[in-house]
């Protein structure tokens, strides 16, 4: 498998996937067609029959995927079937919020670390995580072998708390702070920035409210 | 324009393209060339031309696009050349740090009214906002011409409250609860569960690291 020949749009789909399979399968449904897959992730079950055939031959025609062998082979793809640790920069409202989604993630992926750079945080804890100071970060990512860093600072401190974590070793980034972040080649980073989810959505707004005229 | 025609890929494209010529503008750059954009946003300029070509011919060879005409014409596009209102549901965490994010909103798009149906969280104050009860939504939606929506609630009570949102008149909805929300057609509904992000980012972690070999 040659993680470059995946479009990106197909990566970002598998979790979504695999998060309605993990719905399928606690209600002990054995098997789904891409049909009813496509109708309840509105997808195209042809697009999904192709995402899926990219890492091989898991359906079977006429009965559909096997869903627990489907989320196998969806969390082993994802790497999902290893331990990876996750360090969390900014521990605000937003940073906060998210290492309550911790819960939702399976034991194998977690937020193992929170760091923070004002004093006032510093020490105290968040859920089970107790926030650490930077001059701690290059150590623990080291310790605890992390991986992935998602960083929740304000605009201004981002790119240099990015520059911080590549040179302690971290391999990719969920960046939520509104700014594009300059790193090497090798280290994968996406925007989790909402507002241009947001701006996205205004998009789709109906036709019938907007009272000007479109010329293209 | 025929909304459906476009895909959603180059929708979400568009509002970083926005984000990024704004920057621009602010810097006082005037053109800027389709290799310079791919080159910042890590995307194939001929994508990026593509992309662009759906709505009117906006480049020019040899000199590139005029920043301020391309912000304003992706702006119309987007509809964020008119005001747009959007309600926040669920004043936790997240619900304020998102709050927090009014300021990198442009005038014409902005959190207007946050609500909650936990009563101690009622008449509290996020930046210029006070919680609101659940029951004032209707009438809110209505009295400011909200289109918009930002659920920010528990798992649990998401589609509760997708219900109560649409059943308002909203027209679209951002979901940042970890599950798939049932909405009638029309409605857009854009997933933002973090926890996808971050699992499509461990595909990219570098192979080495991964002691078992891939069959597939």
């Amino acid at each position: 498998m040659k993680s470059d020949k995946i479009s990106e749009a197909v990566v970002r789909r598998l979790p979504v996937y695999l998060r309605f399979l993990n719905d399928l399968h606690k209600r002990e449904i054995a098997t789904v067609s891409s049909q009813e897959l496509g109708q309840r992730l509105d997808l195209n079950p042809a697009q999904i029959r192709k995402d899926l055939a990219y890492f091989g031959d898991f359906g079977r025609k006429g009965i559909g995927y096997d869903v627990p062998y489907l989320i196998e082979k969806i969390r082993h793809i994802l790497k999902l079937d290893q331990q990876i640790n996750v360090v969390l920069v900014g521990a605000g409202n937003l940073g906060q919020a998210l290492s309550n989604y911790n819960i939702y993630l399976k034991d194998t992926m977690k937020i193992t670390a929170v760091f923070d750079s004002y004093p006032p945080k510093i020490g105290t804890k968040i859920n089970t995580l107790t926030v650490q100071p930077m001059d701690e970060l290059a150590s623990t990512v080291r310790e605890q072998g992390i991986r992935i860093a998602i960083i929740t600072v304000p605009e201004q401190e981002a790119q240099k708390v990015a520059d911080i974590l590549i040179e302690a070793g971290i391999e990719a980034i969920l960046n939520f702070a509104p700014v594009i972040l300059k790193t090497p080649s090798g280290i994968r980073v996406h925007a989790a920035d909402f507002t241009t989810d947001l701006q996205s959505l205004a998009y789709y707004l109906h036709e019938g409210k907007d009272e000007e005229e479109h010329e293209y």
